[in-house]
């Protein structure tokens, strides 16, 4: 599954988001039938943005759709989804959130388990490398990105 | 609690996102010592968004702050907060919400105050109104915002 299209799009989303000197989370949103609908990453920094987390920049690049586009779909994420994205996922029920690491940061996934949402966290060593080097060298940026 | 001037705003908000042809929902956030920090409302329409809901408007509007300025801060919102909306304000752990309506939707009330956060209903008819008109005249739309 490390080998999806999705998840090596947000898995390139979150290094895009590490040079761009923004917080390293990337996402991608791909449809039931495999085609991918949208991609983003975290965009606190270079947009002053307290909202565009990877998954709703995702959603936002995505643009407007009708419920059904999202019947079936999976998120991939390359960190475990904070609350907000968490509830994004849940608002659009999205069929599946793949999660690339929760050992940096552990967010919503027994809510979205709770509310029907398959889970899987596939523990990539390269998603874990990116965001411990970005939380030792800003810190800062890291615990205002995650409201503590 | 209807004449709050953060609540006042917030209908504005509303108010002015119908007189756009948008979703009229609208938001405001205030912080502990009753400063406005900022309001927004729903962009679907104007903006082709699927993230600006009124809730995401106003914390994206509010820009980048350290989480010690929510500490103790209210939403204010003219319609109960969608599963998004909901996370958004358990990750900036907003002190309190206070919802002008949940005559036509019903969000994650619940969810609001198992994570500890205060949830106010006040009922407000000029909010049921505008969301009554609105779904009658745009169901399709509305359908949308709420991804069913």
């Amino acid at each position: 599954m490390d080998s999806d299209p999705g998840f090596v799009a947000a898995v390139e989303e979150a290094k895009t988001g590490f040079g761009e000197g923004g917080v390293p989370i990337g996402a991608c949103l791909v449809s039931k039938e495999g085609k991918i609908l949208g991609r983003g990453h975290n965009m606190r920094v270079q947009k002053d943005s307290a909202t565009l987390h990877a998954e709703i920049s995702t959603l936002e690049n995505t643009g407007r759709l009708p419920a059904s586009a999202y019947k079936g779909a999976t998120m991939y994420t390359s960190l475990s989804p904070c609350d907000m994205c968490t509830g994004a996922c849940v608002l659009y029920k999205v069929a599946r959130v793949v999660i690339g690491e929760n050992k940096t940061f552990v967010g919503g996934e027994a809510y979205l388990k709770q509310r029907g949402i398959e889970v899987i966290v596939l523990e990539n060593k390269e998603c874990q490398d990116l965001m411990s080097k970005f939380i030792e060298e800003k810190p800062g940026v890291w615990y205002e990105d995650i409201g503590e």
